[in-house]
């Protein structure tokens, strides 16, 4: 059996086409991104995936912009080179500029760093930090 | 062999002290965190690994809350709890408010959740993505 | 020094040709896969890893079909692109249909996302779950 | 700043006190585990992911059981104790028995480590994998 | 469902016993530990997991020091808190000294830091490591 | 907004090109490996972590062999594919054995399983651990 291919607007099903229309409206886009055209493979899925991100990725207390910046860390961290790509071309569409970038990636990195730093000296949790 | 124990200020090396001094000036606070007490057992990584951290936390193009908040993000991908609770109380007094909290966790959840939706259809990386 | 080359039978020495044998028998295939002509440079982790998996894959209390689903589940949810590759191919042999890959990708996604929801938000156990 | 408490459900306002409500009817359950109490100090996040877990845990193309036991199989790869404490319950509760968990742990383990052995030799996928 | 508990010596069956002595004889010691009382509910998977660490573990190209501290090092990287006491117990009886334990924390640190810059940045293998 | 590519050496400010002749002269190569080279898009980054690895590479406690294994265990952990050609044809550099190599594999393989188990289980520490 193959693996997935794209579903594009033409061969899609009313349905995945509703959300389709919604990203593009949305986002002010002519086409979706591959990972909405896999998704279509399942309906449920793309509809239940597509209203979560609308609604976490909308500014409210954070803006748009820091927004991507961390959904971008937390693909880093796992290594996902799609949403690496994906996410770091919508902060960029954001306005995170390369200054930015540069410190977003320093910050990973320790962030990855101290994180076993603390794993491996086994550190206990300071009472200071639960006042 | 029993587990390390933190090093506190009386015991420790002039070197130990030194960069204890400085985190103490640095963050204006009375004692370290465990996490320096700990790491004091290997000087040169204690010296190191805060001057990384200083130099990487100060505000740049990032300000302070915003480089806290994606510390967190990383440490809470990576289920670290000492740094989940030491980056999340300083990112709380570096300005983070309740609502800030919720929003970057929905962020965080969602990115691990798309980071797998990616890597389980196998989507690849649109063209549009790297112009 | 270059990167590994797969050892294909011809080029095989009788312990690891032994193991490629009991594959082959086993999953009634007419050739080994890549992984296996990889491991085949260390026959121990080879024979061992090969064992190991005839055991642990066969079906029990069970079935063959949802064992490669949690396997699959575990290759996306670790981002590795060949597991990912090879389990869906075996799932879909074993009888996932695409219904039930879409489902499994569903809450292996929202899976990765409460993990780390469960994580920032430091929930405690329940007790009721430990009765 | 102290860590966050458990929302009761005398102390919630309606708009938590309604998904709570659901989650106890859906679930026949007289009370909402931790998990939700503490999700309650964001009400938006509460009700969407409720409501996706509603939807997604549904018996479908794949049962009750089958979708518990791959929550756990991703919980323990991630190494989320609370995801493990609860999802372990719940599996049961769907009629995991302890043979199941066994053979569960043993693919989970398995996936693990084969995971790493084709990350390390680097193993490229073969081409009937696609197919 | 309460969660699992040791199995110890006199309640065991002759199967899980058998694991038991072989443990104590190749390890010289009196009790097995917690992991293998655990593991014993499952006794093909005690017996399997046994006897592929009795395997992999013995001193051969690499020395048991070694081999530990590698144990260590992914352990740390996981975020295993079991499997960081037991392993660097072990690594410590097996001669790691102080001041190793220093610098396989730094690596450890080190290399998960750069994993992520090498993912943020999307750095393309250099050819000349494929020679 | 295109992805980033290589600062090679004519084209890299004078900052840039101190920690390019640095590591050329410590390594006694003729050109920076690529990791390097796209670093240089921040250049505090790129001397830091130039700097920091100089001084967590060199031999100390442990020999560099043993380093560069640490290096590749946890990068194959982590599925850092640039990381695992690096670090592979460092160690190899540095004396690693293909032996070496396979045995260094087989506990990795065998800690990520291992860790999984203990999670699952939910295996409490052993009070001798800790002593």
């Amino acid at each position: 059996m193959p693996p997935h291919r794209p579903i594009d607007y033409p061969d899609a099903k009313p349905d995945v086409r509703a959300v389709f229309d919604d990203i593009k409206r949305t986002r002010q886009i002519e086409d979706v991104n591959n990972f909405w055209k896999y998704l279509a493979h399942d309906p449920a899925t793309l509809k239940r995936t597509w209203e979560s991100i609308k609604e976490i990725m909308a500014p409210g207390a954070l803006d748009a912009r820091t927004k991507e910046m961390v959904y971008l860390a937390v693909s880093v961290t796992n290594g996902c080179a799609y949403c690496i790509a994906s996410h770091g071309a919508a902060a960029r569409k954001a306005g995170m500029s390369e200054a930015m970038f540069g410190e977003l990636m320093a910050v990973v990195g320790m962030a990855n760093e101290t994180n076993r730093l603390a794993n491996g000296y086994r550190v206990p949790i300071d009472p200071g930090f639960e006042k």
